[in-house]
C-alpha cells in the first residue's frame, strides 16, 4: 500500500488559498480555491441524495459537457447553496463567473462547492471578497485551503502520496472536510484531490469512481447523506508522467484509494464528538454487497455507538445489527473478535468474543482493557462465503448531540 | 376512531400477576403473567431480525402448531434469552413447563416472552419464583403486570377499549414495553393483548397483522431492531360476543388498531431520554410504501432527531433525509409545514416553512414558538400522488446516549 504523508508540499502546476471572506466570524478562514496552470482532466462523484445542491448540479453539468479543460474549483462554507431554487444556481453560477473574471479563464472551467446550513442563500458580496482574495494569494499553502473548507471539522484534513515509475514520478493530494452527516454513499463531505500524472477522462473517471467506492463510500458517522457531498479529481499532467499501461495505471489506482482511504478515516477520526476510531472488517459473507450493507448497519446503529462510547463489548447489539442488515446472516455460523487498535497483525487477531450463536466464555476485563482503547477493530466472520468489506465508523457522543442540536443558532 | 382507556379493569376471563423474582434489584417487578381461565384463540407478530431470541422461535412454534388453546403467557426481564444457543430453548421450554404444572395445563398451551440483555443465560432458579409468585398471586392488578415487563422504560404502560354490539359488548386491553431500540419493524417492545370477544384463528390473525402495520411498525426512536420484539393477541370469546359480521369485523379491527396505535405511541413518549414527540404526516407520495420510507427515513436520521432535540425547525434535515429514503421524491413539488400538538386540525394547518424546492419566508421566532412545544407535528406534502403514512418519533438527547452508553452495567 501507498505511503500516505499527512501534508501537501506541493503540486506541479497547481496553486491554492483559503481566506477569510467574512463569511464566518473572527477572521476564521471560510472560502477556498484551487487553481491549475493549465487545463485538467476532472472528474467528480456527487450526492446520490434526490435533494441535490445547486452547485452540485452545476458541476455535474459543467463535468459532463466539459471534463478535459477545468481549471479551478472555489470552495465556500456557512452556506450550502442547497434548496435555494433558481437563484440558487444563478449564485452558483455568478461565482464560478467571478472566478473565471479573476483567473483569466471561462466560466465553464470552473467547478464550485459550497458546505453550510441548508436554504440560506450565498452572501454574493462576500463570496466576492472571498474570489478576490483567494486569487491574489495563491501559492502552496494547502493547509489554510483545507482550513477553509471546514465548517465543524475541528482540524484541517489533507495528504499526499508521490508515486515513482520508470519515467519519472508524480503526486497525488486531497484535501477533505465533513465531520457529521456522514453516511454511506458520501457524507457532508467534500473533497478535492488533485494529481500532476497525466491521465485519460475514462482512467480519471473510472478510477476516482471505484476508489471512492472502498473510501468515502465506506465511512460511517451518522448514517445521513447530505444535499452537497462531492469528491473531485483534476489531473493536470504537469509532471509529464502519464498512467498509461496496466502497470501504471495499477499504480495509480492503488496510489488513489489509499489516498482516498486516509481522507475518509481522517473524516471518522474528527468526526463530531467522536471520541473512538472503530474498524469493522467483515469477512466471509455471501458477498462483498452483503459484507458492505452488514458493516454499514452496524456502523450506522445509534445503540451500538452508544455501546461503542460507553466502552461496552456489546457484541448482542453488533449482531442484532447484521441480524436486520437485510443480508444473508446466521448468527450460528458467525463468530466476532475485538483487538485494539486499526490494523491487528493477522497472528493478533484479537478476543472472540461470540461464536456458534453465542458469547465465548471470554473475560469481560479483557474486553474493557480493549474497549478502553481509542481505537478499536471487530472483526465479525460470517462464516458464509468470501465477501469482505472494511467499514470505518466511530462512537457517538453526548458532544453530537450538544453539536447537532443547535447547528444553526 | 375508538375511544382508549390508560387503564385496564378487567378483561372477562384473564388473570394477570406483576411479582418480584429477584432478576432486578431492590423487589422491583420482574416477572409478568397473563392466564385465561380457557381456552385462547392466539396469534403473534414478531421480529424479522435473522437473530431470533429463544422465546421468539418457541412462541412462532407453539402458534403455528396450536393457534386455538393458548392459555398463559409469562413475561421476564433482565435476560433477552438470545444468543444462548441450544441451552436457551431448553430454557424457554422449561419456563413454560413450570408455568404449565403451576397452572395444570400444558406446556404446549404456553407462550413465553423475555427481554433484557442479549446473551446471558434465564436463571432458572429465578424464573422458577417468579412462576411461583405470580401463579399464587393472579388478579387483575394489569398496571403491575405492565410494570413487571419493563426493561429501562420510565413507566408502565397499558390502555383499554370497550367496544358495544347489538348482541352485547366486549373488552380489549392491553401492555407494552419498550423503550430504545425501537425501529420500522418493531423494536426490542413486548406487547400483550387479550380480548374477551370470540374470535376466528385466521380473523385474529389478519386483524393483529393489519393493525401492527398501521402502529408498531410506523413507531421510531432510535432505527434499531430487536431479537426479541413480540406482539401476542390472545381472544378467550369469555364475553359470549364474537365478530363474525362485516360489521362486527370491522368494528373489531378499529378497536384493535386504536388500541395498538394507542399503545405504540405510549413506547415513543416513553423512548429512552425522549423530550418530544414528534408526528410525520408524510402525504401525497407516489404510494403508500413511498410514504412509510420516507417518514420512517426522517424518523431514524439521528441528525433530524438531534434538531427536534435542539427545538431547530430545521427543515433542511428533514427535506435532505426525504432524500436519501430510496422512494421517489422531488423537492421542487414539495411542501413542509410545522404545527404544535398531535392532530392539528384541519383549519390549522401550521406554519409552512419549505415549498417549491425552497424555504417560505416564515418568521424564524414562530418556527421556534411551536418547535418548543413538547409535541409537534411535521406535514410533508410530496405532490406526487395519494400515498400517505403517518410515523411516530422523538427526539435524540443526552440522556439517549447515557441509558445506551452503559446499559449493561
Amino acid at each position: 500500500m501507498s505511503k500516505i504523508s499527512p501534508s501537501i508540499d506541493s503540486v506541479a502546476g497547481f496553486h491554492v488559498a483559503g481566506v477569510h471572506a467574512g463569511l464566518k466570524k473572527a477572521g476564521a478562514l471560510d472560502f477556498s480555491l484551487v487553481v491549475s496552470d493549465v487545463d485538467c482532466v476532472a472528474t467528480g462523484v456527487f450526492t446520490r441524495n434526490k435533494v441535490k445542491a445547486a452547485p452540485v448540479l452545476l458541476d455535474m453539468e459543467r463535468l459532463a459537457a466539459n471534463p478535459q479543460s477545468i481549471r479551478a474549483v472555489a470552495t465556500n462554507t456557512v452556506s450550502a447553496n442547497a434548496c435555494t431554487g433558481s437563484v440558487g444556481l444563478e449564485n452558483a453560477r455568478a461565482t464560478s463567473d467571478m472566478v473565471a473574471a479573476a483567473l483569466d479563464i471561462e466560466a465553464e472551467q470552473v467547478l464550485v462547492m459550497s458546505t453550510g446550513v441548508i436554504g440560506t442563500h450565498l452572501p454574493m458580496d462576500k463570496i466576492a471578497r472571498g474570489v478576490e482574495l483567494s486569487s491574489a494569494n495563491l501559492g502552496s499553502d494547502w493547509r489554510a485551503a483545507a482550513a477553509a473548507i471546514m465548517t465543524t471539522d475541528t482540524r484541517s484534513k489533507l495528504g499526499s502520496v508521490r508515486v515513482e515509475t520508470g519515467s519519472g514520478g508524480y503526486t497525488l493530494a486531497g484535501m477533505v472536510k465533513g465531520a457529521g452527516m456522514i453516511a454511506p454513499n458520501m457524507a457532508t463531505m467534500l473533497s478535492v484531490i488533485v494529481t500532476d500524472a497525466a491521465l485519460s477522462a475514462s482512467v480519471a473517471k473510472q478510477a476516482l469512481r471505484s476508489a471512492t467506492q472502498e473510501s468515502f463510500n465506506r465511512i460511517v458517522v451518522d448514517g445521513d447523506t447530505s444535499t452537497n457531498d462531492t469528491v473531485l479529481l483534476l489531473a493536470n499532467g504537469a509532471s509529464g508522467v502519464s498512467a498509461t499501461t496496466d502497470q501504471e495505471l495499477a499504480a495509480f489506482q492503488d496510489a488513489l484509494k489509499a489516498l482516498c482511504r486516509y481522507l475518509a478515516q481522517e473524516v471518522v477520526r474528527d468526526g463530531e464528538g467522536v471520541t473512538k476510531f472503530v474498524t469493522l472488517d467483515v469477512i466471509n459473507a455471501d458477498s462483498e454487497a452483503s459484507a458492505e450493507r452488514i458493516g454499514q448497519t452496524i456502523g450506522a446503529s445509534v445503540l451500538t455507538k452508544s455501546a461503542f462510547y460507553g466502552s461496552d463489548a456489546n457484541w448482542g447489539r453488533i449482531v442484532a445489527a447484521a441480524g436486520r442488515a437485510g443480508a444473508p446472516f446466521d448468527p450460528d455460523s458467525a463468530s466476532l473478535r475485538v483487538a485494539a487498535g486499526e490494523s491487528p497483525p493477522d497472528d493478533q487477531p484479537g478476543l472472540e468474543i461470540f461464536s456458534g450463536g453465542m458469547p465465548t466464555d471470554y473475560q469481560e476485563a479483557a474486553a474493557a482493557a480493549i474497549m478502553a482503547e481509542p481505537s478499536i477493530t471487530f472483526t465479525l466472520d460470517c462464516g458464509l462465503g468470501a465477501g469482505c468489506a472494511t467499514i470505518w465508523t466511530c462512537d457517538i457522543s453526548h458532544d453530537y448531540i450538544s453539536i447537532n442540536g443547535d447547528y444553526r443558532s
